[in-house]
């Protein structure tokens, strides 16, 4: 874990720093919160030395690195829930005597060496201790000298108390009036404001940016999700893509870095559609938080959709543009850069590897249609990447730039995140080199009728269930078993590739391994003689015979990804609706 | 389960049936078997009427089929331990008087029309009812008129008390003397006679055809499994092939078929070698049968190796012999027949998806070394098909035809045998074209030391736990989880893809979807304070990020294949050895 290590390095460097900033604070914790009493002094000189401060904090962060402080550090692009309602206010006696600055003063503390000063609020910060403790890194030296506002707008995860309490503990000063109006005026720019409207149904996960679900209740109402309630997880603000200027850069291949303007992308190669499910590594994550909480997003069971999707084969335009012996030589994977980009300018990024990127049988597209539209800006307008068989994360929205090389994407998304660890794996132990970043994923299956807690009428005799299946790698799932009685006893449920319309109308068996959609599936179960209440399971089984794990304890980690287990919804038997 | 509905369709058939049989006998049964008093009668009429009889039958053959009989069913082909001990003796009273007639006269009746008699340790009996009821359907009939022996010899599963008690009941006379030796004589020849020799370190699950796995306790000493150790599956007696001779045919190709030689074979392709990890379907199936009894040999946890493999690529040979568009257009399977046949002729057989055969990165090769050396007799000798990360049922030996087709192998195990069903079906219920042929196997592993019961020693504070963890489709195991407390808390263990000697040397990764071979792996685990007993188990994840299922219900399947929940082991902890 780069972040974590990079403190504990920072913890042994800590004893021969020199300090610039000047100003003390004496902490004691209350009421559950940190709060403070400040003392100025002339003289600047500390009340806690240094190493008591980076030991409190070390605390602090340990605290925080085991609860919300990790969103920081592993969500920093990752976003996080808005939904953590913070004023934002620093809990600062009113009545308090603090030197007063001018922008310009804030603005000649842009370094190590002259201090770190940040403003938040009004309020003036030496941050320059806590630089090395930061979980996102030296990032934060981008907001030294100035307003944090723009960054935290940018990245919400900073929008709650604890964080909002330690920066105060780094108080030197306050803005005057003037400087403060200035900084209020510059911070109203929300990086957010050109998001695109969305469809009432779906339940957001996160604000900014924005990620979203539809409810499970009518996610599989349709073999293929229509757009407006297909997921989004998008990691960064949605950029307006003018499709007219738009070019799609392509680089490592022998004829150097070509550009492909929209209008060439859809008329030199042929028009190649699939159907394919997208399902995010987080999907059914609050299975996970039920364990124990992992960081990230809460999703429930519907961060997972299917669509038609339709585009140039990423194939044809490799080979198009010189790909060839000499290339395979030394490439290994394909990489993706988006438009969406971070307040640093770094895109989000990640790879696959380029014989998926290849293979006649991999059916990699750069999408440019969804369901038979031009791609909504959430999904990725003008063109993104569609790799069927692989996690979300990696179907690369808003696609700016293909880089064929011999190494993954070195982005944070591809190296630090979206892998899977160990249920002993802990923040403290983690290291993220040691695993591979999700590519294919594992089986999966979900039961999205009748919902949790509800009540079922006994008098039909029998419950209909209902849900999804799929399985990473185009392997097909080819049966779904179903229990009433918490997996003691299974049903075999009826799988379906079409819309319900079609649902008699036997589709061909896709080839091995290019099965990219999902199945739906339903039965009837009879209802256990005196049943007051059910635990419906689901398990699916797909073309390698892989299977789903029994429970989620075992497959927890730290990122609360690929959570596969078994999943199980609780309903009352009870005429009483 | 083409075996059982048949039955199910001749009790149908049966009350129009016309019968030419003519004995009688009233079954009772005491001491747990079936018994019989014989009652000679010239007028040909039976005690019990047909129907009844038909009831009994299929009364027993429920709980046949339901125990030992489905072996019979199902193993007809497949083998079953020789260590159902049987003397094979009918239990006839020895004063009993019975017509007597010679061999001239049983070969008379080989028909439903004229009756189907035939001899079996010098007793007569007309089967001619019993025919519709055979699990093995009507190869019964190529027994017809003559000694039922050589056959039972080719399917030991015969050999035992229930189905020499079945037969009884249809006694009907005795052969004389001159016809009896006659019969001894021809009868001693053994389809198994030329079987090779093999290690005596090898644990037999079945001699004839000959299954044996080596003890766990050595099988992760190698990384490369030794050949003579090497698990052995056999369906049928080791043909002897005179490589001089030996011709592989090809069909399906635009030209015709042809006929390669083992020179040509050699010759004509360049050498491609690949290390890969063979598994049989019914690995671990012993862990199934200890939930609820499963048909098949009851394998331990070493039905699986890892070998170098050197042979001709099967696109490469496809290709040569015409393979393109045309044959694209309709083909999608590549199906195999062995050289080792059963008594009506027909070989051993199975199939592999088209697309995995002609990949490049599919690396199926006609394999003619094993380990470097010629492939041993009980591996295929000449040429083999080795199809990497698909189970070795498909794998077939001793290869003497390869078809390109639009369907897969018509054979028994392709269609029949070798798939999984829910734990909820069973022989009454299963459908064997409701689900696939077993291609890629589910990830896998297993501990192989410390072994089951065995006593740790407290004062070393720590044991050491070794195993093996692979997956199908050529998916890498990235991580093995190692529990020490059932399954509680878990350690990660250490990995390799080589010799003990090599172990420091990192092999390149595989590229993706090409880790054909195993990894072994172990790690020190620190005894838990205090335990007398430890229940270590093991948990592999693959690179698509499959896990092993908790628990073997759930998985658990009426031929016991598939078999990969967790391994767990049990050992004791204490001085005392």
């Amino acid at each position: 874990m780069q972040h974590i290590r990079h403190c504990q390095s920072f913890l042994i460097r800590s004893k021969s720093l020199k300090f610039s900033n000047s100003v003390v604070a004496s902490v004691s914790v209350w009421d559950g919160r940190l709060s403070h009493r400040w003392q100025s002094s002339g003289s600047h000189q500390r009340q806690e030395s240094h190493n008591e401060r980076i030991s409190k904090y070390r605390f602090a962060l340990a605290g925080l690195l085991a609860g919300a402080g990790a969103v920081l550090a592993y969500n920093l692009r990752d976003g996080k829930p808005e939904r953590a309602d913070t004023s934002g206010q620093l809990t600062v006696p009113e009545t308090s005597s603090f030197p007063v600055y001018s922008l310009e003063e804030v603005s000649k503390h842009r370094s190590l060496d002259h201090g770190v000063w940040v403003t938040y609020k009004g309020e003036v910060f030496d941050i320059t201790d806590f630089v090395a403790l930061h979980p996102g890194g030296d990032k934060i030296l981008l907001a030294a000298g100035g307003a944090l506002e723009p960054y935290w707008a940018l990245y919400a995860v900073h929008q709650q108390d604890q964080i909002v309490n330690i920066l105060s503990e780094y108080k030197i000063g306050v803005l005057n009036t003037e400087s403060y109006r200035e900084q209020e005026k510059a911070n109203s720019s929300d990086p957010y404001c050109a998001e695109p409207t969305r469809h009432p149904a779906l339940q957001i996960n996160s604000l900014k940016p924005f990620n979203a679900e539809p409810p499970a209740s009518i996610l599989t109402d349709n073999y293929i999700t229509p757009s407006a309630i297909f997921f989004k997880r998008n990691h960064l603000p949605v950029p307006k893509v003018d499709p007219e200027t738009y070019k799609l850069e392509i680089e490592g291949l022998p004829g150097g870095v070509v550009a492909l303007t929209l209008n060439e992308l859809k008329s030199r190669f042929p028009k190649h559609t699939i159907t394919a499910t997208l399902q995010c590594a987080g999907n059914r994550r609050s299975d996970m938080n039920k364990v124990k909480h992992v960081k990230g997003l809460n999703w429930g069971v519907a961060a997972i959709g299917n669509a038609t999707w339709s585009g140039a084969r990423l194939r044809d335009v490799l080979l198009y543009y010189g790909f060839g012996p000499e290339v395979t030589t030394k490439a290994r994977h394909v990489q993706f850069e988006g438009l969406d980009r971070d307040v640093t300018g770094v895109a989000y990024g990640a790879s696959i590897p380029l014989n998926k990127a290849l293979s006649e049988e991999g059916d990699v597209i750069i999408a440019y249609e969804m369901n038979g539209e031009d791609l909504p800006a959430d999904h990725g307008y003008p063109a993104r990447v569609i790799a069927p068989g692989i996690v979300g994360a990696r179907n690369v929205k808003w696609l700016g730039k293909i880089v064929v090389s011999d190494e993954e994407s070195e982005s944070h998304w591809q190296q630090n995140d979206y892998k899977g660890f160990s249920p002993s794996t802990d923040w403290d132990t983690v290291d993220f080199k040691s695993a591979p970043a999700i590519q294919e994923l594992p089986v999966q299956s979900a039961i999205t009728h009748p919902a949790e807690g509800v009540s079922v009428d006994p008098s039909a005799g029998e419950v209909t269930v209902k849900g999804y299946a799929w399985s990473g790698g185009g392997r097909e799932v080819v049966r779904v078993d179903v229990s009433v009685d918490g997996g003691n006893t299974w049903h075999v449920a009826k799988l379906r590739s079409g819309d319900e319309e079609q649902k008699d109308t036997a589709l061909p068996p896709p080839p091995p391994g290019r099965a990219w959609a999902w199945k739906l599936w339903e039965l009837d179960i009879p209802l256990p003689d005196k049943a007051t209440e059910l635990e419906i399971v689901c398990k699916a089984v797909d073309s390698s015979y892989n299977v789903q794990p029994d429970s989620v304890a075992p497959i927890w980690n730290l990122r609360g990804v690929l959570s596969n287990a078994w999943h199980r919804v609780k309903v009352k038997v009870s005429d009483k609706h």
